[in-house]
């Protein structure tokens, strides 16, 4: 079945939260760790931005996680 | 280790390649199936481009795998 692109990036939101929350990080950590904004880091969180392949890899080095481990949730 | 944004997009676009070639796809049939060109699915895989989560999640669904497992490749 194919997976909804909207529903997809709502989940990765809330999975890439849950994962800089678990490493007490702030979102203003997550963004000087990777070098983009606050605001940003929050409208990736809340889907509001459908974000680049790049910047995935960043806030994984930043979050000391793999990639694909950012995608890696239960797909709803 | 961090890993680099420039290699990871080169290895995303060989796995990208590698699994559409394992389901005997063109690029014409994925582009087709994705709703995007021929061209954007060429540059994907030679990593010209720095492509978006919601366009993962349309080859995802073209190549009938998780968006996840297009991440899933040895870094290098």
């Amino acid at each position: 079945m194919d997976i909804s692109e909207d529903t997809f990036i709502v989940n990765l939101g809330i999975h890439v939260r849950q994962i800089r929350e678990k490493k007490g990080l702030s979102q203003q950590d997550l963004a000087d760790d990777c070098g983009i904004t606050q605001n940003q880091v929050g409208r990736i969180e809340r889907a509001e931005i459908n974000t680049t392949v790049k910047t995935l890899v960043r806030i994984a080095n930043a979050l000391d996680v793999e990639p694909k481990e950012l995608l890696d949730f239960p797909l709803k």
